[in-house]
């Protein structure tokens, strides 16, 4: 099974896309590069070929459906296989407002659905079917580390990812590992930033033996 | 000058088309439909007719020049406008995933531009040239107000909603208010739904004269 990395960066040689390579070549993953295929984040009714209600669309209710039926829209159809198929989800961005740029957002709003990465109703939520799946957020960011530090002015990165990191992947039931930030990565010097990509390829080496934040069901 | 009401969902018929109609009306306000008008919300190179390095895409960068310059694609150059010359700003969407839908956060990424909803290099963040604004988030959820509670499994509204109240509208320089949630939206009678509409109403009658949690300067 490969994992997954999934790269959300407007420019093909922003330092976002060098880390998301990095981390497919050293984890020989699948790389879905979101701008590359053009991927829409808006969650639409043209995601399901076979409504359960013409009417009035309630997502919810509609991928729930989709799932039972086999009948998303091919482009979903294809990620939510990518996804429900993998040990490990690696998303790369950069961070804009305190959060996930809108094609990663989207990524999640349209590929996260219900009946598949959780259950409503029926699982609870923090478990459910991608309890297999360890998951691991890298960002970009124009700020430097000390911002995230206690009295920084941002907050610190699992504060700030909360939405993402508890209210998302662990929401799901998979296993949070520590995000992994590059600070302050459009001033720092060539050799920092190979300094990233060094670390991250090394942390990714042994990704399998690391202890996950939280979440998800204890690993055999 | 008008207020603006931003709507993100993709049913006209939805709880959340129906609390921006409602505030549009009590506020006589502009609404801008983000689905129903066809926003995009990816950044690309596309939203800068003049790029200042033609070579690599850095928004950031290209914002300030479009600024300055006066070169936003057209439909941005809009919404910039739309945004400047406000005084109060209500973001209507659901709550997914714990935060805004991509559509609401593409908005966010595309039109709260450097050189004008912040200024870097320049201003201080927290500070800035928005700082005029009053800015409301309602949200719907499929969640019970229970949920938001201490306790609860969701968090409290302001922690899950940091990175919009604080990192994005009070970074701004905005002045927040309390956002205003229809928990249980899907799953409550009309009655209470009815209730949610006059709460809304009735709280945006007297909004200038609401004391905001944070941000902004002391208004005069």
């Amino acid at each position: 099974v490969p994992p997954l990395v999934v790269l959300s960066h407007p420019e093909p040689t922003s330092f976002a896309a060098a880390l998301a390579h990095t981390a497919a070549d050293v984890l020989d993953a699948q790389l879905l590069d979101l701008y590359a295929e053009g991927f829409d984040p808006r969650l639409t009714a043209a995601d399901f070929t076979d409504r359960e209600d013409a009417a009035r669309l309630r997502p919810m209710e509609e991928q729930l459906h989709a799932v039972r039926t086999g009948s998303f829209a091919p482009d979903i159809a294809r990620h939510v296989e990518l996804l429900r198929s993998t040990d490990l989800l690696v998303m790369v961005q950069p961070f804009w407002w305190f959060s996930l740029p809108a094609m990663a957002k989207g990524w999640v709003d349209r590929v996260f659905v219900n009946g598949l990465a959780y259950e409503y109703p029926g699982h609870e939520p923090w478990t459910g079917p991608l309890d297999h799946v360890r998951a691991l957020a890298v960002f970009t960011s124009s700020y430097e580390r000390e911002e995230f530090e206690p009295g920084g002015r941002v907050g610190s990165v699992e504060s700030v990812l909360y939405p993402l990191l508890w209210g998302t992947f662990a929401y799901c039931g998979m296993q949070v590992l520590e995000p992994f930030v590059a600070y302050a990565a459009d001033s720092v010097d060539e050799e920092t930033r190979a300094g990233y990509l060094e670390a991250l390829g090394g942390r990714l080496e042994s990704v399998e033996a690391e202890a996950p934040l939280f979440g998800g069901q204890p690993s055999g």
